[in-house]
């Protein structure tokens, strides 16, 4: 087996499993850029390895709906469409909708908790697992080499909203028989102890409801059914209607709805129109930007580029995560909010979000119940991979046997013993506008380089003849500090570099347009501590 | 009086009181960049409101040695050097350290708590605040206009290290005199509780030492004299030897202690030789970049571009903050350096900081203690301003009397009452490789589109007679992804384009220049839904 994805990184899951000369992926997400990467969208594995052996691959295991789990796909079925999708009907549901977008009409199979399938040699069963999207599963997959059992992501909330609980019984029947290799979500390895249950959100999340004066705006994931399914209740308990907010908030609790897996009491759900009719104090909203996405909902209320107008009075309720690089992002929200007079309530001053993601406690129950030969932590940077690697050893499981592995490493199971046996490519893919692949980490470079030093072009016409300039060069700076004489320095300097050249007999607009460039480089570097990216022309007269 | 910075921004804190036709300075400091002003090293508070009445600046007092609150100074005194800067011996020093790499020798006023001094019509009372830097200072400002408080940062410790706890019983004594406006600092105001004792870090920094099986390398903040002090007697205590490392960490330690505030125990300090000399777990080291700065000692050894190279068994303490803005790059670090072999313990996995400000518990003593008439909010973003304004009502200052102002509002204290009379100019001033207020928003705005967009320039050399490409024009694009065919669909639409300007009679080289720009626009965007930056050039043939 290869991870494509999700070993050394939160995001772009995507594991490659290989028996038989048969080919087994276990879902297949995006990443999302870092603020070293501008201009890019979204980030793919690197599919080269499997590029020319697709039509080997049985089928595409999603463990759940989350964009980290199945945002990949479109791109994959662009290379081969009739790629089996399986995974339980609220994630086809959603990576349906997706596929719509791109176009594309999949293969699906669906399957529940307890389902037994085989995929070519890949016989697969399917595990209830509980994290902070409904219908998650896990799938152990049995071949001849042995048994391996992916938890996909998961935490173990002994009181769910729907009451479906992660199947530790089914874990531990599949340890009795003998798990060869155990694939676990690392994400809250570091944290000690257990993740709190989502019910225990309830008080907080009704105090905001009881003592709001005027509206409340509630922010969370569009793919947080149990989140919104508790707003909904508490809403309705008091006596306020809800509207939809935000393309992927409205798509998205549609499908839960129609699935079964949203319960709307009756009259609750109203439009925009008619909730604008109702006083305040009978409003909620529930909208996306949770994240502080600039185009989502609560980001244009914040910057007053939506039809919703934050007034005094207003409560907001942001009851969800806050991913590590997001930061001053939601908290510019937080504060436009708050300015505008909303009261914003959130997970650093109330009890208003649980994560999706077993701690460390729960880790170690599985260890325990599972007692696997061998583990390889996934879904995790290395910090992550690395505390849950510790964990399983701490359990009892052989060092040996605990493989941290980074993207692309081959690992291979023989005679129930896991080995590190080559490396495929697992480099970040960029989609970029309508290009996949096209931006290189040589375009981010000269991003990066463009972002903080700005550039300048320089036009020289220079004479055929004599090799120097014809009349004054042009200069066109952007982002870069500059002011009407600031190149007039840099003139006399690309003369002096001209004439030099005419000298030694160096010509050719290439060369002359280098010697140019590093004229006005070394002025920039000397005179103003920057070194802009230099466009430099020759144009011949 | 006005804040020139620090209202609505955690950083470049500068207030200016002006009484008589004098004016007094409280601080003066930078703000560090976030990822949306590229290229930017510092922003200072804007001084134009202040420029022409410079000489009749009494006095810069500055209330301690952080960044935030004295990093302006050397910018405000280019423009008069003779302001004289008043403080305690260690920012002193500090300033003065900082002062000589701009060649700047200041004029000087040492003070201390318990000081009382006239400068002009402003009569200071010095009062001990405790603070994350030792010999932090409030001062009480006394004109015929009432009573000002400014706390500065500080925060309530009541078993400091050194003892020396925030001046309480000062604060009881100007509150009976009766203080009409007092300035606190909001930073942690939205924190219920109090901020933990710096003394509770000792167990876990213990532990550290006392479990590490080879070399410990802590990272923190160059000026937490208090915090290095720990870090010192522990690894004496345990029989290691200690040596700084990075520029600002061997300076500041220095001057700490040469003046009494770092208590260095015989034989502990020693040099990086003498320290390689020594087993694994007989060493200590003490280095910047507990933040993720790319270029300090940390994120270096991460990196492996170091001398100090990282290996198994290493144990890395992150003793200090995690500044918003800063997860990505600290994390980054956290992964580089635990996939060296690295232990790393940092607050996210163990009790290994505590804030340097008080939380809302202690506001409401000192609120509680002074009974201020009105109060501002200082040091923080609106949401933690907001959070201080709602302790300061919840104590019983009369709503009417807490003013939540921005950057730039004036605020007049007359009879006793605050009231907002006017706005001067507060923006962002970016220090910019060697420009100061050179790079404006819309440079911003250009590098914006640059990092995320990139760059095409284009060469179009035009026949002057008919207006129409003398040749094919030249194309070269940075950042923006495109391969060697990529401009041959856009030659035609320039070409269009230049022909119906030709048939308009539209010419000049500006004129034309905006066409062929508009025409690679739309084409780019049309193609690639990208809006690269077009730097369109027309040359006459």
């Amino acid at each position: 087996m290869v991870a494509l994805g999700g070993l050394g990184e939160i995001g772009r899951n995507m594991t490659v499993f290989e028996h038989a000369g048969r080919l087994l992926i276990v879902d297949c997400g995006v990443l999302f850029p870092e603020e070293h990467q501008p201009g890019v969208d979204v980030i793919l594995p690197d599919f080269t390895s499997i590029r020319d052996r697709l039509d080997d691959v049985e089928a595409i295991v999603l463990t759940h709906g989350h964009e980290d789990h199945i945002g990949g796909v479109p791109y994959l079925l662009r290379e081969r469409p009739d790629i089996p999708l399986v995974g339980s009907k609220l994630t086809l549901a959603f990576i349906d909708a997706k596929l719509k977008e791109h176009r594309i009409r999949p293969v699906k199979v669906e399957v529940s908790e307890g389902d037994e399938l085989a995929f070519g040699p890949f016989d697969c069963e399917f595990v209830a697992v509980n994290h902070s999207i409904p219908d998650s599963l896990a799938v152990a997959i049995r071949t001849a080499a042995g048994l391996v059992l992916h938890t996909g992501d998961f935490k173990m909330d002994q009181f769910p909203l729907d009451g479906r609980i992660t199947d530790l019984r089914a874990f531990a029947r599949l340890g009795e028989e003998g798990v060869d290799l155990f694939l676990t979500d690392s994400t809250n390895a570091e944290v000690p102890g257990f993740t709190t249950s989502e019910g225990e959100l309830v008080p907080a999340i009704e105090t905001v409801f009881r003592t709001a004066p005027r509206r409340v705006i509630v922010s969370s994931f569009a793919s947080h059914v149990h989140r919104i399914q508790q707003i909904l209740d508490v809403a309705h308990a008091h006596g306020r209607k809800v509207a939809f907010v935000g393309r992927s908030m409205v798509r998205n609790m549609g499908i839960a709805q129609e699935l079964g897996y949203l319960t709307v009491p009756p009259g609750l759900l109203v439009d925009m129109k008619a909730l604008e009719k109702l006083p305040a104090d009978r409003v909620c909203l529930v909208c996306t930007g949770s994240q502080g996405e600039p185009m989502a909902a609560l980001s244009r209320m914040a910057n007053r580029d939506h039809v919703i107008r934050i007034t005094e009075g207003d409560t907001v309720l942001l009851a969800s995560s806050l991913i590590p690089g997001n930061e001053n992002a939601v908290y510019r929200v937080i504060n436009e909010l708050t300015r505008w007079g909303a009261n914003v309530v959130h997970k650093g001053n109330a009890k208003v979000h649980v994560s999706g993601h077993a701690s460390a406690g729960e880790l170690a129950y599985c260890y325990n119940v599972v007692r696997p030969r061998n583990v390889l932590p996934v879904h995790g940077e290395w910090r992550h991979l690395k505390a849950n690697a510790d964990i399983a050893v701490r359990t009892g499981v052989h060092p040996r046997g605990v493989v941290i592995a980074e993207d692309g490493v081959v690992v291979d199971l023989v005679d129930g013993r896991v080995r590190i046996t080559g490396k495929v490519p697992a480099g970040n893919v960029y989609v970029d506008g309508m290009t996949v692949g096209g931006a290189t980490e040589a375009h981010l470079r000269d991003r990066r380089t463009l972002a903080n030093e700005g550039v300048i072009s320089v036009v020289a016409i220079v004479d055929a003849d004599t090799g120097l300039l014809a009349e004054e060069p042009d200069f066109l700076a952007r982002g870069f500090v500059h002011d009407e004489a600031t190149f007039e320095d840099v003139v006399p300097l690309i003369e002096k570099a001209l004439a030099k050249a005419a000298e030694e007999g160096v010509g050719g607009a290439v060369q002359l347009e280098q010697l140019i460039a590093r004229a006005v480089g070394t002025w920039a570097n000397k005179t103003y501590r920057r070194s802009p990216m230099i466009i430099p022309i020759v144009v011949d007269a």
